[in-house]
């Protein structure tokens, strides 16, 4: 049976969606929609369009034989900061304040759709990077770092603390904390991750950077390379940062445990984002 | 400006696949769109069915002045059982087997494809519920929790074996692992949860279920209630489960260490699952 156009664009959208950054041959949707490629290209317009006005991503269209499109999460710089705004302000709530200076930051953390906000502005930030894997340290980045992978289209590995015996194997490294200069251990499971894979690390939070180093160390253990890193959170830090490529989304400029106020501003991702959705709606 | 037809169709779908099982009002869309509500009307007519045709869920109008549209995502059984065919083989892969009997998941566990897979097939099952909240164990239960919840667009909040300062004030339990008879401790963020939250339990892997019903007595600590439990993979168990009222999607029904053979079949999803899509195409 033939699908007509409104169904094929509905369907269309939704696959490509929920298949980010795969090359999807036309012969794909035209023998699912029973439909000529010609149609399928023309509808392909159509999305294309779509979604570079509403700010949902571009679609990449590879020609030849193993040709196709590809869909590649994107967002208008207008957008980016909207989310950010909203991220910063759901941040800023004097409640979160914990005894000690540290932040409640749980319930964000779990939040599926500030989860998702988080992923398509990191999606976005490293829309034209080759990357494999997405790679955090348990068990705080966790969501994030599935919600990157989402938009992204690629697997998530988890460096932890400790060892498991479901883990298998595992490379081990210590590493020096960069605030706390105490001597910590991570680890990550031996056939996780490929030789040579390119990987996008992602935090909760960052301070002077130890973590971030530590995972870089243990990337070298398997030949890895790093391909972003990408912090929600970056604490205001006096001395030199453990790591300097990194993209943040908020910055925590002070926290005023007397007066109960956390001043959070917008960290430095319009520094080194670039590549936004054109708006010329 | 007004919008096309083709526009609209396109940025719903989205929209309503990135926000399920939210009220979305006829007059979003109308002023999203500048279209009258009866365009918008005959739009979601559409989309409906083409949702309903290709076993992407139900399209639920509720009708009013605070009416609107809802999209509760949902499967066909024969997806349903392809999807469970696919996680099967994945997690027969004899090259799975660790010392000891136990299964290496990790793999499967961070793949973002798979995840979708279970989260959907969850999602389904768990479609006539009220939920307010997914709930899971550090750590290997957290992908899946994100998973399960994304389609059903409610948060995740994760119990910890350990205390951490920026967990806040916790509440914590002891519990019996049911399988090895040791005391364990798992706790959860006094403010995570609030009273009476209807919970949806999700974990990887259960034997005895002592994980699970420890996590059912901690909902107890916070006046909540369970609305399910949903397992990954159940282990073959002579005694009787610690819990009972589980949906889990395969089951290990033997490990035979010394041939390198593991024997997973369907869980009990088919026999406590029945409201799938119809499959009228």
């Amino acid at each position: 049976m033939k699908v007509k156009r409104s169904e094929r664009l509905i369907d269309m959208t939704h696959y490509l969606v929920e298949h980010p950054r795969k090359l999807v041959p036309l012969t794909f949707f035209a023998d699912r929609f029973q439909s000529a490629k010609s149609s399928i290209s023309e509808d392909l317009v159509i999305v294309k369009e779509s979604f570079k006005l509403r700010g949902v991503g571009t679609l990449q269209t590879v020609s030849g034989a193993a040709g196709g499109v590809k869909y590649i999460p994107g967002i208008k710089r207008k957008q980016a900061e909207e989310l950010i705004d909203t991220l910063r302000e759901h941040v800023s709530h004097s409640d979160r304040l914990l005894p000690g200076g540290y932040l409640y930051l749980t319930d964000i953390l779990g939040d599926i759709h500030l989860m998702n906000h988080i992923g398509k502005l990191f999606a976005a930030a490293f829309a034209d990077q080759d990357i494999d894997v997405i790679m955090t340290v348990a068990t705080k980045g966790i969501g994030i770092a599935h919600a990157v992978a989402r938009y992204l289209g690629v697997p998530v590995v988890v460096v932890r603390r400790d060892s498991k015996v479901t883990e298998g194997s595992t490379v081990s490294i210590n590493y020096v904390s960069g605030s706390s200069k105490r001597i910590q251990t991570m680890l990550l499971s031996k056939r996780s991750l490929a030789q040579g894979s390119r990987v996008l690390i992602v935090d909760d939070f960052m301070r002077a950077g130890g973590t971030a180093a530590g995972m870089k160390s243990l990337l070298d253990e398997f030949s890895a390379t790093v391909a972003g890193i990408g912090i929600f959170i970056e604490s205001e830090y006096r001395e030199e940062h453990l790591v300097d490529d990194y993209i943040s989304l908020l910055k925590l400029a002070g926290v005023d445990e007397k007066d109960k106020t956390i001043r959070v501003t917008t960290g430095n991702y319009f520094d080194q984002v670039q590549s936004f959705l054109s708006t010329n709606e």
